[in-house]
């Protein structure tokens, strides 16, 4: 084909744009945005050099460190959580370095096949989806495998609604190995759930904007220990867009990033930050924590059974198995279509065998009783007799 | 050190939070957002796996491709423009590929550099910042080196304000190897200055959503010809985050991403391509080449020089030489905290040599006028004579 033959592309026609539906959106992320959130992201754009952009930073980093309970700078992208999960593994290790996976669901599928797209070799220790990993398990499997060099971990399972208990797995881990780079997932609890990087002693921890902060997908952030630093420095994976160095100097120099961050969610964390330190950490671990208890027993009481084991399940997501009969994408979409309401189906082979409501972020007792209100009515409208 | 050890984080003592100052922002992106951008980022969060979403996908994506002027499929990522150079580099190479970098200022010179942080063996045709890559010169240059896979082109060079002529000089790349992937960043350029990725035959091209496309940063688009798709198929560079197929096989199966996109940004994305279609394509190139040849005529009328070969100059950003005797800081310091004006300082070598001015986007003629008028009387305050 010669350049002369190609067509220009004509201008395309395409539906008409709507209004966005106001909606009780009841999804694992992207979270509700309170007004003031909203209302602070509505000003105009700023320089992204400049002091005032500089002066966002300079607050934003510090109250990020606490509640990441982190020395370490946080550094933050233009980026979903995936992105987080690769920015963990290209920057601490080298191609063919042995890692171990702990796997609980999904998320934790997909971290260790970042890992393996890297070139790692991931040795996997895989819990039923619905269980959390069981640090003995995990203590015996480690002693029988080969020397590794870090463990991968997930914090809150999101698509099985499992929160791993990540102290006594980060013990278990360091008392193997005291070298090993502790990775974990904390992209739908930081900010929600308890979660203490340094007391901890964790290696890399990364979280993503549209979950607990309250704000839009579009930031991710990852910080890193002292030993993840040096590990940084040995590292020898290719990488650019995601590598700490660069991110770390210009932070450090100016306060900005090495390339253009995402302007208008920085004006809405900003204000989330101030709002949940207004809060207060312990209570905004409280309120999720009533929030998960609540959700939990009003399903039990509708004659409901839940994926996660009680032992570990998540305060910021509850997965419920769809009952006998019913199609989960039916009383998902008749609960979206009737009631504006939003809830998200299950994942990979949960995929209509659960939905799962979201209660984290920016939320209030109406919005839970609302959703528990129409998922009771819908279900036995389809027919549910429990 | 032992986990006992470890103090807990207290919460950081920040300074206070003052409002967005307004601004006429005129550095070469972010840009100014169109007020019915501003109010359409303000609707609630959706599900981005439901249909609302998808109904935004179906009109953003052929809208898009009538911009970049493609039948291929317009894949997005929650990323800066640099996420766009490094997407375009780990989808169609290998280790150790040759390819060609046609650099003409620091962007160029950044996208040489992920090619070499990802073990491609780059070799270089450097021109003088301020002039476009001489198409005769490249030619000349392409006959010289060893067989290489791919050339990568920056179409329109943020830090000098040059503009290369794509079309001329990817028809001497077709002509002295036909099966070489053209690779162009067009971040400060599509949307904004005419560029025809089917017609010119152009493989890889991408841009960044601060820019002409006057919503703020945060979502990159890239678009691949069949060319560079049956190179993506044989491509062993690692990836995960950036990789197309997941991104082309979600975008096809359900108008959605395989992970979390920018919401707020899309809802932004979708009014602005309706704006911009009410505009037409032609017109935006008109009224950005307008906008162009005005600051130049000013600045060289004022007795200043552009740092940009006339021939080539950019209707997006112009740079200007600091004149002898003024300390660029100094003049956009005033100009920032006097007249509220917001310009860009140069890069790397050029930086305090130069001063940039944005003119893409959402502007007025009026905002030129206010940054032209505040730039000479401040000129001379500071002392210049010309």
């Amino acid at each position: 084909m010669t350049i002369q033959d190609r067509k220009a592309i004509p201008i395309p026609q395409v539906e008409e744009r709507l209004p966005i539906p106001k909606q009780n959106l009841r999804v694992p992320g992207p979270t509700p945005i309170p007004p003031e959130i909203m209302e602070a992201q509505a000003a105009q754009m700023i320089n992204h050099r400049g002091p005032e952009f500089s002066a966002i930073m300079k607050r934003v980093t510090p109250r990020l460190q606490y509640f990441f309970q982190t020395t370490a700078p946080v550094l933050t992208y233009p980026a979903s959580g995936t992105g987080g999960q690769e920015c963990a593994v290209v920057n601490v290790f080298s191609p063919g370095d042995h890692v171990v996976s702990v796997i609980i669901g999904n998320f934790g599928t997909r971290l260790a096949k970042i890992a393996e797209a890297y070139g790692l070799n991931v040795t996997k220790i895989e819990f039923p989806w619905g269980q959390a990993a069981d640090p003995d398990v995990v203590a015996n499997r480690l002693q029988q495998i080969a020397p590794y060099r870090g463990v991968l971990l997930t914090h809150n399972e999101t698509s099985t609604g499992v929160t791993n208990d990540i102290q006594s797995l980060a013990t278990v881990v360091r008392n193997d190995n005291p070298d090993a780079l502790i990775v974990v997932d904390a992209v739908s609890s930081l900010g929600s759930l308890p979660l203490e990087m340094d007391p901890w002693d964790l290696d890399v921890v990364f979280t993503g904007s549209q979950k607990g902060w309250m704000i839009p997908p579009g930031i991710m952030m990852i910080a890193a220990s002292e030993r993840a630093w040096a590990a940084h420095k040995q590292s020898k994976l290719p990488r650019f867009y995601f590598d700490w160095s660069s991110a770390r100097k210009q932070l450090e120099a100016s306060w900005q990033h090495p390339t253009t961050p995402p302007v208008s969610l920085f004006y809405g964390l900003d204000v989330a930050l101030e709002m949940m330190l207004k809060e207060g950490r312990a209570n905004i671990f409280a309120h999720h924590a009533q929030a998960g208890e609540y959700v939990r027993n009003r399903v039990k009481a509708l004659g409901l059974k839940l994926l996660a084991d009680p032992r570990y399940a998540s305060n910021t997501v509850t997965a419920i198995l769809t009952p006998e009969g019913i199609e989960t994408k039916a009383l998902l979409t008749k609960l979206r279509k009737e009631d504006n309401i939003v809830l998200a189906d299950g994942q990979d082979h949960m995929k209509g065998k659960i939905f799962r409501i979201g209660h984290l972020g920016y939320f209030t007792q109406e919005d839970l009783d609302e959703a528990l209100n129409a998922v009771e009515h819908r279900l036995h409208e389809l027919g549910f007799q429990g």
